[in-house]
Protein backbone atom coordinates (compact mmCIF):
# COMPACT_ATOMS: atom_id res chain seq x y z
CA UNK A 1 0.00 0.00 0.00
CA UNK A 2 0.90 3.79 -0.72
CA UNK A 3 1.63 5.29 2.69
CA UNK A 4 1.78 8.66 3.62
CA UNK A 5 4.14 10.61 6.82
CA UNK A 6 3.10 13.74 7.93
CA UNK A 7 6.52 14.81 9.52
CA UNK A 8 6.49 17.91 12.21
CA UNK A 9 10.37 19.57 11.94
CA UNK A 10 10.06 22.00 14.90
CA UNK A 11 9.84 25.94 14.85
CA UNK A 12 13.06 26.85 12.85
CA UNK A 13 16.12 25.32 13.90
CA UNK A 14 17.46 21.87 11.89
CA UNK A 15 17.96 20.70 15.25
CA UNK A 16 14.63 20.61 16.72
CA UNK A 17 14.16 17.34 14.44
CA UNK A 18 13.66 14.48 16.64
CA UNK A 19 15.71 10.29 16.10
CA UNK A 20 11.78 9.72 14.75
CA UNK A 21 11.40 12.51 12.28
CA UNK A 22 14.75 11.49 11.16
CA UNK A 23 14.15 8.08 10.63
CA UNK A 24 10.91 9.16 8.73
CA UNK A 25 12.78 11.48 6.22
CA UNK A 26 14.95 8.12 5.40
CA UNK A 27 11.86 6.08 4.72
CA UNK A 28 10.41 8.43 2.14
CA UNK A 29 10.68 8.19 -1.79
CA UNK A 30 9.18 11.30 -2.54
CA UNK A 31 8.47 14.49 -1.07
CA UNK A 32 5.73 16.97 -1.71
CA UNK A 33 7.32 20.49 -1.23
CA UNK A 34 4.83 23.16 -1.65
CA UNK A 35 5.94 26.62 -2.99
CA UNK A 36 4.53 29.58 -1.27
CA UNK A 37 6.09 31.90 -3.48
CA UNK A 38 9.23 34.01 -3.21
CA UNK A 39 8.50 35.78 -0.07
CA UNK A 40 8.61 32.74 2.35
CA UNK A 41 11.62 31.12 -0.06
CA UNK A 42 14.08 30.57 3.39
CA UNK A 43 10.99 28.59 4.21
CA UNK A 44 11.63 26.04 1.62
CA UNK A 45 15.51 26.20 1.25
CA UNK A 46 14.96 24.93 5.72
CA UNK A 47 13.19 22.10 4.21
CA UNK A 48 15.36 21.26 1.62
CA UNK A 49 18.45 21.19 3.84
CA UNK A 50 16.55 18.69 6.15
CA UNK A 51 15.42 16.47 3.11
CA UNK A 52 19.44 16.76 1.92
CA UNK A 53 20.85 15.83 5.25
CA UNK A 54 18.71 12.93 5.97
CA UNK A 55 16.69 11.38 2.63
CA UNK A 56 18.05 8.12 1.78
CA UNK A 57 19.64 8.15 -1.88
CA UNK A 58 17.16 8.02 -4.26
CA UNK A 59 14.70 10.12 -3.66
CA UNK A 60 12.43 12.31 -5.76
CA UNK A 61 11.19 16.29 -4.96
CA UNK A 62 8.05 16.71 -6.08
CA UNK A 63 7.07 20.49 -6.41
CA UNK A 64 3.65 21.95 -6.28
CA UNK A 65 2.44 25.48 -5.82
CA UNK A 66 0.29 26.24 -2.47
CA UNK A 67 -2.85 27.29 -3.59
CA UNK A 68 -3.25 31.12 -2.64
CA UNK A 69 -5.86 31.63 -0.13
CA UNK A 70 -8.29 34.49 -0.11
CA UNK A 71 -7.04 37.19 2.76
CA UNK A 72 -9.63 39.55 1.92
CA UNK A 73 -13.10 38.12 2.94
CA UNK A 74 -14.16 38.64 6.39
CA UNK A 75 -15.35 34.64 6.14
CA UNK A 76 -12.43 33.05 7.71
CA UNK A 77 -13.32 29.84 7.99
CA UNK A 78 -15.33 29.54 4.69
CA UNK A 79 -11.98 30.56 3.30
CA UNK A 80 -9.97 28.51 5.03
CA UNK A 81 -12.17 25.09 3.81
CA UNK A 82 -12.04 26.69 0.50
CA UNK A 83 -8.36 26.46 0.01
CA UNK A 84 -7.90 23.12 2.05
CA UNK A 85 -9.53 21.69 -0.28
CA UNK A 86 -7.59 22.58 -2.76
CA UNK A 87 -4.64 21.92 -0.71
CA UNK A 88 -6.17 18.82 -1.01
CA UNK A 89 -6.21 18.16 -4.77
CA UNK A 90 -2.22 18.44 -4.44
CA UNK A 91 -2.61 15.57 -2.20
CA UNK A 92 -4.49 13.52 -3.76
CA UNK A 93 -2.47 14.12 -7.22
CA UNK A 94 0.83 13.88 -4.78
CA UNK A 95 -0.20 9.94 -4.21
CA UNK A 96 -1.30 8.72 -6.86
CA UNK A 97 0.40 10.35 -9.61
CA UNK A 98 4.29 10.41 -7.55
CA UNK A 99 4.38 7.75 -5.73
CA UNK A 100 4.25 4.07 -6.96
CA UNK A 101 2.86 1.02 -5.18
CA UNK A 102 4.04 0.27 -1.95
CA UNK A 103 5.79 3.23 -2.30
CA UNK A 104 6.17 6.51 0.77
CA UNK A 105 5.50 9.98 0.50
CA UNK A 106 6.34 12.52 2.78
CA UNK A 107 4.72 15.66 3.69
CA UNK A 108 7.29 18.28 5.99
CA UNK A 109 5.34 20.38 8.46
CA UNK A 110 6.39 23.31 10.67
CA UNK A 111 6.10 22.99 14.35
CA UNK A 112 3.56 20.16 15.41
CA UNK A 113 1.30 18.88 12.18
CA UNK A 114 -1.66 18.87 15.20
CA UNK A 115 -0.93 23.12 15.88
CA UNK A 116 -3.09 25.21 13.25
CA UNK A 117 -1.44 23.56 10.36
CA UNK A 118 -3.66 21.89 8.07
CA UNK A 119 -2.12 19.14 6.35
CA UNK A 120 -3.81 16.76 8.66
CA UNK A 121 -7.20 17.82 7.29
CA UNK A 122 -6.23 18.10 4.01
CA UNK A 123 -5.28 14.37 4.16
CA UNK A 124 -8.19 13.39 6.01
CA UNK A 125 -10.26 14.97 2.81
CA UNK A 126 -8.39 12.77 0.75
CA UNK A 127 -9.31 10.28 2.68
CA UNK A 128 -12.83 11.09 3.09
CA UNK A 129 -12.49 11.45 -0.98
CA UNK A 130 -12.22 7.47 -1.44
CA UNK A 131 -10.14 8.23 -5.30
CA UNK A 132 -7.06 6.72 -3.88
CA UNK A 133 -5.88 4.00 -1.14
CA UNK A 134 -3.15 4.90 0.96
CA UNK A 135 -2.04 4.85 5.09
CA UNK A 136 -0.92 7.39 6.51
CA UNK A 137 1.27 8.38 9.97
CA UNK A 138 2.13 11.40 12.21
CA UNK A 139 5.34 11.91 12.96
CA UNK A 140 5.24 14.84 16.12
CA UNK A 141 7.01 17.69 16.09
CA UNK A 142 8.72 20.74 18.54
CA UNK A 143 6.00 23.11 18.89
CA UNK A 144 6.58 26.89 18.08
CA UNK A 145 5.06 27.17 21.83
CA UNK A 146 7.41 24.77 23.42
CA UNK A 147 10.17 26.89 21.59
CA UNK A 148 8.86 30.12 22.88
CA UNK A 149 9.35 29.26 25.73
CA UNK A 150 12.43 27.08 26.00
CA UNK A 151 14.09 30.37 24.58
CA UNK A 152 12.34 32.83 27.09
CA UNK A 153 12.92 29.38 30.08
CA UNK A 154 9.60 29.93 31.38
CA UNK A 155 7.14 27.34 32.05
CA UNK A 156 4.41 27.68 29.48
CA UNK A 157 1.72 26.69 32.68
CA UNK A 158 1.65 27.68 36.43
CA UNK A 159 1.11 24.89 39.26
CA UNK A 160 -2.72 23.82 38.67
CA UNK A 161 -3.52 26.63 36.31
CA UNK A 162 -5.13 25.94 32.83
CA UNK A 163 -3.53 27.46 29.14
CA UNK A 164 -5.46 29.21 26.83
CA UNK A 165 -4.26 28.79 23.23
CA UNK A 166 -5.89 30.97 20.68
CA UNK A 167 -5.50 32.91 17.53
CA UNK A 168 -4.48 37.01 17.10
CA UNK A 169 -8.06 37.24 15.24
CA UNK A 170 -9.59 35.47 18.40
CA UNK A 171 -7.68 37.57 20.88
CA UNK A 172 -8.48 40.80 19.09
CA UNK A 173 -12.41 40.13 19.19
CA UNK A 174 -12.91 38.85 22.28
CA UNK A 175 -10.06 39.78 24.75
CA UNK A 176 -8.35 37.90 26.99
CA UNK A 177 -11.36 36.94 29.08
CA UNK A 178 -10.55 35.28 32.37
CA UNK A 179 -7.60 33.51 31.07
CA UNK A 180 -4.68 34.53 32.71
CA UNK A 181 -1.75 32.68 30.67
CA UNK A 182 -2.39 32.82 27.10
CA UNK A 183 -0.34 31.72 23.84
CA UNK A 184 -1.78 33.39 21.18
CA UNK A 185 -0.90 32.43 17.09
CA UNK A 186 -1.23 33.92 13.69
CA UNK A 187 -1.78 37.57 14.99
CA UNK A 188 -0.32 39.67 12.14
CA UNK A 189 -1.82 42.75 14.21
CA UNK A 190 -0.38 43.12 17.51
CA UNK A 191 -3.36 42.24 19.07
CA UNK A 192 -1.87 42.54 22.13
CA UNK A 193 -1.20 46.24 22.38
CA UNK A 194 -4.08 47.31 24.44
CA UNK A 195 -3.67 45.30 27.43
CA UNK A 196 -2.80 46.79 30.67
CA UNK A 197 0.46 45.92 32.96
CA UNK A 198 -0.99 43.33 34.42
CA UNK A 199 -0.03 41.12 31.62
CA UNK A 200 3.33 39.98 30.74
CA UNK A 201 4.03 38.81 27.01
CA UNK A 202 6.95 36.62 26.42
CA UNK A 203 7.15 37.47 22.47
CA UNK A 204 9.52 35.77 19.40
CA UNK A 205 9.87 35.30 15.79
CA UNK A 206 11.84 33.11 13.68
CA UNK A 207 12.61 30.61 16.89
CA UNK A 208 15.71 28.52 16.57
CA UNK A 209 16.84 29.92 13.00
CA UNK A 210 20.05 33.32 13.17
CA UNK A 211 17.14 35.93 12.56
CA UNK A 212 15.45 35.40 16.10
CA UNK A 213 13.87 37.73 17.56
CA UNK A 214 13.13 37.29 21.66
CA UNK A 215 11.12 40.00 23.61
CA UNK A 216 10.17 40.13 27.46
CA UNK A 217 8.49 42.29 29.52
CA UNK A 218 5.18 44.40 30.79
CA UNK A 219 2.79 44.80 27.48
CA UNK A 220 2.34 48.35 28.06
CA UNK A 221 6.55 48.78 28.24
CA UNK A 222 7.35 46.55 25.57
CA UNK A 223 4.31 46.73 22.86
CA UNK A 224 5.94 49.68 21.02
CA UNK A 225 8.98 47.99 20.28
CA UNK A 226 7.44 44.70 19.63
CA UNK A 227 5.65 46.49 16.61
CA UNK A 228 8.77 48.08 15.44
CA UNK A 229 10.93 44.89 15.31
CA UNK A 230 8.42 43.13 13.64
CA UNK A 231 7.40 45.61 11.00
CA UNK A 232 11.29 46.11 10.07
CA UNK A 233 11.99 42.02 10.53
CA UNK A 234 8.56 41.12 8.51
CA UNK A 235 9.73 44.17 5.37
CA UNK A 236 13.43 43.14 5.29
CA UNK A 237 12.95 39.40 5.34
CA UNK A 238 9.59 39.29 3.41
CA UNK A 239 7.59 37.24 6.15
CA UNK A 240 7.72 36.73 9.78
CA UNK A 241 6.48 33.87 11.50
CA UNK A 242 6.00 34.93 15.36
CA UNK A 243 4.16 33.84 18.27
CA UNK A 244 3.88 35.12 21.87
CA UNK A 245 2.51 34.07 25.73
CA UNK A 246 1.10 36.42 27.59
CA UNK A 247 0.38 35.75 31.52
CA UNK A 248 -1.50 37.68 34.15
CA UNK A 249 0.29 38.48 36.86
CA UNK A 250 -1.75 39.34 40.18
CA UNK A 251 -0.91 42.03 41.96
CA UNK A 252 -1.05 40.57 45.44
CA UNK A 253 1.71 37.77 44.35
CA UNK B 1 30.82 29.37 34.49
CA UNK B 2 28.77 26.01 35.48
CA UNK B 3 25.82 25.80 33.41
CA UNK B 4 22.39 23.66 33.45
CA UNK B 5 20.69 22.48 30.74
CA UNK B 6 17.04 21.46 31.39
CA UNK B 7 16.48 19.07 28.63
CA UNK B 8 12.64 17.86 26.61
CA UNK B 9 12.93 13.91 26.29
CA UNK B 10 9.47 13.83 24.74
CA UNK B 11 6.53 11.48 25.76
CA UNK B 12 8.18 7.72 26.54
CA UNK B 13 9.40 7.07 22.85
CA UNK B 14 13.33 7.29 22.97
CA UNK B 15 13.29 8.29 19.20
CA UNK B 16 11.24 11.75 20.61
CA UNK B 17 15.06 12.71 21.73
CA UNK B 18 15.47 15.89 19.27
CA UNK B 19 18.64 16.25 17.20
CA UNK B 20 19.04 19.49 19.96
CA UNK B 21 18.48 17.05 22.79
CA UNK B 22 21.04 14.55 21.89
CA UNK B 23 23.60 17.14 21.48
CA UNK B 24 22.67 19.09 24.80
CA UNK B 25 23.09 15.29 26.21
CA UNK B 26 26.40 14.99 24.40
CA UNK B 27 28.13 17.91 26.05
CA UNK B 28 26.80 17.50 29.60
CA UNK B 29 29.46 16.31 32.51
CA UNK B 30 27.42 14.82 34.59
CA UNK B 31 23.52 14.17 34.62
CA UNK B 32 21.40 15.10 37.74
CA UNK B 33 18.56 11.56 37.98
CA UNK B 34 16.04 11.78 40.34
CA UNK B 35 15.06 8.32 41.80
CA UNK B 36 10.87 8.52 42.42
CA UNK B 37 10.91 5.06 43.75
CA UNK B 38 10.15 1.95 42.61
CA UNK B 39 7.12 2.48 41.21
CA UNK B 40 8.55 4.71 38.63
CA UNK B 41 11.81 2.41 37.81
CA UNK B 42 10.80 1.80 34.10
CA UNK B 43 10.63 6.23 33.73
CA UNK B 44 14.74 6.05 35.25
CA UNK B 45 15.66 3.04 33.01
CA UNK B 46 14.78 4.96 29.94
CA UNK B 47 16.19 8.10 31.16
CA UNK B 48 20.13 6.42 31.60
CA UNK B 49 19.31 4.25 28.04
CA UNK B 50 19.06 7.42 26.65
CA UNK B 51 21.87 8.92 28.73
CA UNK B 52 24.34 5.75 27.47
CA UNK B 53 23.51 5.90 23.90
CA UNK B 54 24.48 9.43 23.53
CA UNK B 55 26.22 10.84 26.59
CA UNK B 56 30.10 12.00 25.76
CA UNK B 57 32.58 9.20 27.85
CA UNK B 58 33.26 10.16 30.51
CA UNK B 59 30.34 10.99 32.39
CA UNK B 60 29.19 10.81 35.89
CA UNK B 61 25.48 10.04 37.17
CA UNK B 62 24.35 11.44 40.61
CA UNK B 63 21.35 10.04 41.44
CA UNK B 64 19.02 11.75 43.95
CA UNK B 65 15.75 10.77 46.14
CA UNK B 66 13.16 12.83 44.58
CA UNK B 67 11.17 14.48 47.78
CA UNK B 68 7.92 13.00 48.16
CA UNK B 69 4.92 15.44 47.79
CA UNK B 70 1.76 15.50 50.35
CA UNK B 71 -1.04 13.82 48.25
CA UNK B 72 -3.22 14.28 51.24
CA UNK B 73 -3.63 18.09 51.56
CA UNK B 74 -6.17 19.95 49.89
CA UNK B 75 -4.36 22.61 49.36
CA UNK B 76 -2.69 21.34 46.14
CA UNK B 77 -0.85 24.33 45.83
CA UNK B 78 0.99 24.96 48.73
CA UNK B 79 1.68 21.50 48.59
CA UNK B 80 3.34 21.46 45.81
CA UNK B 81 5.43 24.56 46.29
CA UNK B 82 6.83 23.53 49.21
CA UNK B 83 7.63 19.94 47.78
CA UNK B 84 9.37 22.40 44.54
CA UNK B 85 11.20 23.99 47.26
CA UNK B 86 12.71 20.51 48.43
CA UNK B 87 13.60 19.98 45.01
CA UNK B 88 15.49 22.99 44.53
CA UNK B 89 17.59 22.06 47.22
CA UNK B 90 18.54 19.25 45.39
CA UNK B 91 19.56 21.40 42.11
CA UNK B 92 21.18 23.62 44.15
CA UNK B 93 23.71 20.38 45.96
CA UNK B 94 24.39 19.54 42.50
CA UNK B 95 25.54 22.25 41.09
CA UNK B 96 27.76 23.33 43.88
CA UNK B 97 28.57 19.99 44.69
CA UNK B 98 28.45 18.23 41.95
CA UNK B 99 29.63 20.49 39.34
CA UNK B 100 33.34 21.34 39.08
CA UNK B 101 34.40 25.36 37.56
CA UNK B 102 32.78 25.67 33.47
CA UNK B 103 31.37 22.20 34.18
CA UNK B 104 27.68 21.67 32.65
CA UNK B 105 25.28 19.49 34.12
CA UNK B 106 22.03 17.98 32.69
CA UNK B 107 18.55 17.24 34.02
CA UNK B 108 16.46 15.03 31.85
CA UNK B 109 12.94 16.16 31.71
CA UNK B 110 9.73 13.92 30.37
CA UNK B 111 7.91 15.86 27.56
CA UNK B 112 8.60 19.88 27.07
CA UNK B 113 10.18 21.29 30.39
CA UNK B 114 7.63 24.38 29.89
CA UNK B 115 4.40 22.30 30.35
CA UNK B 116 3.07 20.78 33.67
CA UNK B 117 6.76 20.12 34.90
CA UNK B 118 8.73 21.65 37.61
CA UNK B 119 12.34 21.59 36.87
CA UNK B 120 12.62 25.34 35.47
CA UNK B 121 10.85 26.70 38.82
CA UNK B 122 13.32 25.04 40.91
CA UNK B 123 16.06 26.33 39.18
CA UNK B 124 14.54 29.75 39.44
CA UNK B 125 14.65 29.35 42.96
CA UNK B 126 17.90 28.17 42.83
CA UNK B 127 18.82 31.36 41.26
CA UNK B 128 16.79 33.76 43.33
CA UNK B 129 18.46 31.60 46.50
CA UNK B 130 21.90 33.01 45.00
CA UNK B 131 24.13 30.73 46.76
CA UNK B 132 25.54 29.22 43.75
CA UNK B 133 26.46 30.84 40.42
CA UNK B 134 25.54 29.14 37.04
CA UNK B 135 23.96 29.72 33.97
CA UNK B 136 21.14 27.30 32.15
CA UNK B 137 19.63 26.32 29.56
CA UNK B 138 16.15 24.86 28.28
CA UNK B 139 15.61 22.88 25.08
CA UNK B 140 12.16 22.11 24.16
CA UNK B 141 10.81 18.14 24.27
CA UNK B 142 8.04 16.75 22.31
CA UNK B 143 5.03 17.14 24.75
CA UNK B 144 2.19 13.92 25.15
CA UNK B 145 0.18 16.26 24.06
CA UNK B 146 1.83 16.38 20.45
CA UNK B 147 2.47 13.06 21.24
CA UNK B 148 -1.00 12.11 21.68
CA UNK B 149 -2.44 14.11 18.67
CA UNK B 150 0.06 12.61 16.36
CA UNK B 151 -1.00 8.96 17.55
CA UNK B 152 -4.44 9.59 17.09
CA UNK B 153 -3.47 11.41 13.69
CA UNK B 154 -5.85 13.84 14.78
CA UNK B 155 -5.28 17.81 14.98
CA UNK B 156 -5.00 19.69 18.44
CA UNK B 157 -6.78 22.74 16.86
CA UNK B 158 -9.15 23.25 14.49
CA UNK B 159 -9.62 26.35 12.38
CA UNK B 160 -9.71 29.20 14.02
CA UNK B 161 -10.51 28.09 17.36
CA UNK B 162 -8.70 27.94 20.40
CA UNK B 163 -7.42 25.34 22.60
CA UNK B 164 -8.04 25.04 26.66
CA UNK B 165 -5.34 22.78 28.21
CA UNK B 166 -5.95 21.97 32.34
CA UNK B 167 -5.80 19.63 34.77
CA UNK B 168 -8.12 16.80 35.95
CA UNK B 169 -8.51 18.36 39.36
CA UNK B 170 -9.62 21.83 37.41
CA UNK B 171 -12.01 19.73 35.09
CA UNK B 172 -13.71 18.12 37.59
CA UNK B 173 -14.06 20.92 39.75
CA UNK B 174 -15.36 23.91 36.82
CA UNK B 175 -16.31 21.71 34.04
CA UNK B 176 -15.71 22.19 30.46
CA UNK B 177 -17.59 25.04 30.65
CA UNK B 178 -17.24 26.86 26.78
CA UNK B 179 -13.77 25.34 25.58
CA UNK B 180 -15.00 22.92 22.56
CA UNK B 181 -11.49 21.61 22.74
CA UNK B 182 -10.03 20.83 25.67
CA UNK B 183 -6.29 18.62 26.62
CA UNK B 184 -6.42 17.38 30.54
CA UNK B 185 -3.32 16.40 31.80
CA UNK B 186 -2.84 15.06 35.45
CA UNK B 187 -5.99 13.53 35.71
CA UNK B 188 -5.73 10.28 38.35
CA UNK B 189 -10.08 10.15 38.24
CA UNK B 190 -10.71 10.32 34.96
CA UNK B 191 -12.90 13.44 35.43
CA UNK B 192 -14.01 12.84 32.05
CA UNK B 193 -16.50 10.03 32.97
CA UNK B 194 -19.61 12.23 32.88
CA UNK B 195 -19.48 14.33 30.46
CA UNK B 196 -22.11 13.06 27.39
CA UNK B 197 -21.96 12.00 23.83
CA UNK B 198 -21.05 15.99 22.11
CA UNK B 199 -18.07 15.50 23.77
CA UNK B 200 -15.43 12.71 21.99
CA UNK B 201 -12.19 12.13 23.25
CA UNK B 202 -8.76 10.79 22.63
CA UNK B 203 -7.10 9.19 25.23
CA UNK B 204 -3.37 7.82 25.40
CA UNK B 205 -1.50 6.31 28.22
CA UNK B 206 2.35 5.36 27.97
CA UNK B 207 2.83 7.45 24.64
CA UNK B 208 5.36 6.60 22.40
CA UNK B 209 6.34 3.25 24.62
CA UNK B 210 5.46 -0.77 24.01
CA UNK B 211 2.64 0.07 26.87
CA UNK B 212 0.95 2.75 24.74
CA UNK B 213 -2.84 2.46 24.86
CA UNK B 214 -4.90 4.21 22.50
CA UNK B 215 -8.68 4.66 22.99
CA UNK B 216 -11.00 7.01 21.19
CA UNK B 217 -14.65 7.96 20.71
CA UNK B 218 -17.98 9.38 21.69
CA UNK B 219 -17.10 9.71 25.96
CA UNK B 220 -20.40 7.59 26.89
CA UNK B 221 -19.32 4.81 24.61
CA UNK B 222 -16.18 4.44 25.67
CA UNK B 223 -15.54 5.89 29.22
CA UNK B 224 -15.86 2.43 31.08
CA UNK B 225 -13.43 0.92 29.09
CA UNK B 226 -10.71 3.97 29.55
CA UNK B 227 -11.57 3.47 33.09
CA UNK B 228 -10.62 -0.31 33.07
CA UNK B 229 -7.58 -0.21 30.79
CA UNK B 230 -6.84 2.70 32.88
CA UNK B 231 -6.30 0.79 36.40
CA UNK B 232 -5.58 -2.65 34.97
CA UNK B 233 -2.39 -1.04 33.39
CA UNK B 234 -2.04 1.22 36.28
CA UNK B 235 -1.78 -2.04 38.59
CA UNK B 236 0.06 -3.99 36.43
CA UNK B 237 2.90 -1.60 36.14
CA UNK B 238 2.71 0.56 39.68
CA UNK B 239 2.55 3.89 37.64
CA UNK B 240 0.73 5.43 34.65
CA UNK B 241 1.13 8.87 32.38
CA UNK B 242 -2.19 9.17 30.15
CA UNK B 243 -3.50 12.45 29.08
CA UNK B 244 -6.30 13.13 26.38
CA UNK B 245 -8.34 15.44 24.30
CA UNK B 246 -11.93 16.37 24.67
CA UNK B 247 -13.62 17.59 21.56
CA UNK B 248 -17.00 18.95 21.71
CA UNK B 249 -18.89 18.43 18.43
CA UNK B 250 -21.75 20.39 17.28
CA UNK B 251 -24.70 18.20 16.40
CA UNK B 252 -25.33 20.57 13.34
CA UNK B 253 -21.74 19.69 11.68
Amino acid sequence: MKRILIIGIGAGDPDHLTLQAVKAIGQADAFLVLDKGEAKHDLIELRQEMIEAHAREPYRLVRARDPERDRTTPAYATAVEEWRSRRADLYEAFIRDDLGDDETGAILVWGDPGLYDSTLSGIEEVVERGTVTFGYDVVAGITSVSALTARHRTSLTRVARPVHITTGRRLAQEGPGAADDIVVMLDAHCSFADLGAEFHIYWGAYLGTPDEILVAGPVPEVADRIRELRAEARERKGWIMDTYLLRRLSPFL
